[in-house]
């Protein structure tokens, strides 16, 4: 048996430094959610917030809005929000377009700066939008751009006169693993190549230094541990140095130095702006807005510290009470390794997951096997890990994972 | 004198079979606005619809809503109300990202159908942002894609056999001018070109028949006419015959032909799916669902009709009251071409229209002298045209645009 009993685990709650953050979030009496890695819980301020956007911004003042309640600063300025939990300065992160988008814009942008080479490397098995918009680049360039992704022990090791972009995710989607981002990127300067790292996983979830790292580029995602809501807007980030020299292959409008001179040339503004591209989502960024600062109110290694723990107590209590259920243990088991959420393969995995919503835990699954529990530090307590762990014992003892409604899997899990 | 005495304008609000519509919308006692051209009025619906979605599905489904308030099919089931406005079929239209992005797409999926060809063709003084995506696409093909616009009135002569895409609006941002859009589709087919059509003034604002004018791609907003909110999701619109062979650049996750099983290889999805890149943005399409919602409920014939007799009664007001005063008429007078916003060129423009703002009528200003005045019938009165004329009457009366508030142009107009 583990040592945590619900006594051991209240006292941790108890003396959280972040509990006071479960109470600014709207959850659902009962309900232990693990899926904050895919879609953050609601603010509460963000149901306020929103509705004035849209009855007073919109409704009352509508066009004269962009200016009046300065939709136009939108984008930077929470941008500039973001920069903050990634170590990065003012003006170098903007917030816009889908993480997808902004991969597209970040390579892009790499590639114009490194025109002497011609590969974009990853990893094989890296989120699949990371490796799709890879693609995408390789098959527009007519032969000039090729997308490589080697397994992800190999990646370091092909690093070579010809790679001029490298593109890595911080935190695994599938296992939570976490790469050296200092080093990693230490490693592809010395070879020549930028790096573009997508912080889809990392943001708002462990500690991030993109400049203390050195980083080039990075994207990421607005609707996880940042808590702006479902398809929130996404960032993009492109250091100080860079910004002058990259030229935007996605020349919008609003990326345009001056985009109300209504000029027939594309130039491209001086800073971030230039990674703007259509009109800014305002709505979008204004939950995304909510989300942050509300993120930004938490101190950050307590955040990582929390994190951690409850990871610690997740396992040791998988371990403990569900040690006979056949769970492969998928995310590293050591702190340093491991991202904010924990990750296990089972062969019934699908059922099992079906059956623990109906059994009030939402986790999610990616295939083939993989049972993924997201822990976010705002909104989960201690004795949540327990509370999951007996459904999941629950389950598994009941074999409701065989619910025939189960046999076929959705498209979308 | 016009001939349009308060009486008979009134008399027209009598009849005017959309007048219901004005009090689905939430409108500023007092205010004339006219510039839902730009940014359409918020409908009463949107708010609670919004709250709902914020609230309920986003803060109590959490991650299952994806399936359970099926926003994983929001995109396609937007882009299918959206088609109806404009001559399109089910699956020919997807509500996603910025008209921006969409160009892009559409512009690199007609350039993939015409691999012999080299040049996008547009008119000078189309509206930025699809001069710039095209300039974009041009400057990261290496050479291989050539951006050209030339003047509005050459366009056609220039169809040669070099021309892989032509990009045109059907109404001009500016002027409100309309284009045959069957007739420069057909030259352009039977030059051998493909056609991009750019509708941000057209859905919802003129009857637009797509597949009758056999368009290849289009593009549009939903902010304007469809009121669908502060940057709201764009659509894109593919012709069915184009889908299978038109391989995306954009090539995002949810883009893929099972987005969720997680393969590292770009697979298109079958149909207009494949135009999708990133997460779809909820709360935007939510906002833009209900707008569309909205105008589906109206006429479109009735919305053309009130269209242009709002243009004609304006214009004739112009002239009567305002006639001494310096404007210069921008926009057709003559129904058939004219689209649904009149501009007039002053000198004095930019000072005007902060000035109108001060007396509750809100239109828009565009570089270099341009004041435009967007009639939307569904909120728009026939009395408000003498309101706002009068308005614009006693602000060149005043001199009220020389405040020194206004010598300076602000960067946003």
């Amino acid at each position: 048996m583990s040592g945590w009993t619900r006594a051991a685990l209240e006292a941790l709650d108890s003396a959280d430094p972040l509990a006071r953050f479960r109470d600014m979030f709207q959850l659902r009496e009962g309900l232990v959610y693990l899926d904050g890695n895919s879609l953050g819980a609601l603010p509460r301020r963000t149901s306020a917030r929103l509705a004035q956007t849209v009855t007073e911004e919109w409704g009352e003042g509508l066009i004269t809005s962009w200016l009046g309640a300065d939709w136009m600063a939108a984008p930077r300025r929470v941008g500039d929000k973001i920069a903050r939990l990634l170590g990065a300065e003012p003006g170098e992160v903007i917030a816009c377009d889908s993480t997808s988008i902004n991969l597209f814009k970040a390579m892009t942008a790499a590639l114009s700066l490194r025109p002497d080479r011609s590969v974009i490397l990853s990893e094989a098995g890296n989120f699949p939008t990371d490796l799709y918009m890879m693609q995408g680049i390789a098959a527009f360039s007519g032969g000039r751009v090729r997308a490589l992704a080697v397994p992800g022990e190999a990646v370091e090791d092909r690093l070579g006169k010809d790679i001029a972009v490298l593109l890595l995710t911080q935190v695994h989607y599938k296992t939570g693993a976490v790469r050296d981002m200092a080093e990693v990127t230490r490693r592809a300067h010395a070879a020549g190549a930028l790096v573009v790292w997508d912080l889809s996983h990392s943001a708002g979830a462990i500690p991030v230094d993109l400049n203390g790292a050195d980083v080039d580029f990075a994207v990421g995602c607005g609707y996880k541990f940042l808590n702006g809501g479902p398809g929130a807007p996404a960032y993009i980030f492109a250091a100080q140095r860079h910004q002058t020299a990259a030229v935007p292959v996605l020349s919008g409008w609003f990326g345009h130095a001056a985009p109300f001179a209504f000029e027939d040339g594309y130039r491209p503004a001086d800073g971030i702006e230039r990674f703007l591209c259509g009109t800014p989502p305002v709505l979008g960024l204004t939950a995304l807005e909510c989300g942050v600062d509300l993120m930004a109110e938490a101190d950050m290694a307590a955040v990582r510290a929390k994190s951690l723990q409850l990871g610690r107590v997740f396992m040791d209590l998988m371990d403990s009470h569900c040690g006979s259920f056949g769970f492969t243990l998928v995310s590293p088991r050591e702190d340093g390794r491991r991202g904010s959420h924990v990750s296990y393969a089972h062969p019934r995995g699908y059922g099992i997951m079906q059956a623990l919503k109906e059994h009030g835990v939402i986790g999610d699954f990616r295939d083939p096997d993989v049972l993924r529990f997201g822990l976010t530090p705002l909104t989960l307590r201690h004795v949540d890990m327990l509370e999951a762990v007996l459904r999941i014992r629950e389950v598994c003892e009941t074999k409701a994972w065989g619910d025939p409604r189960w046999a076929v899997r959705a498209a979308v899990t």
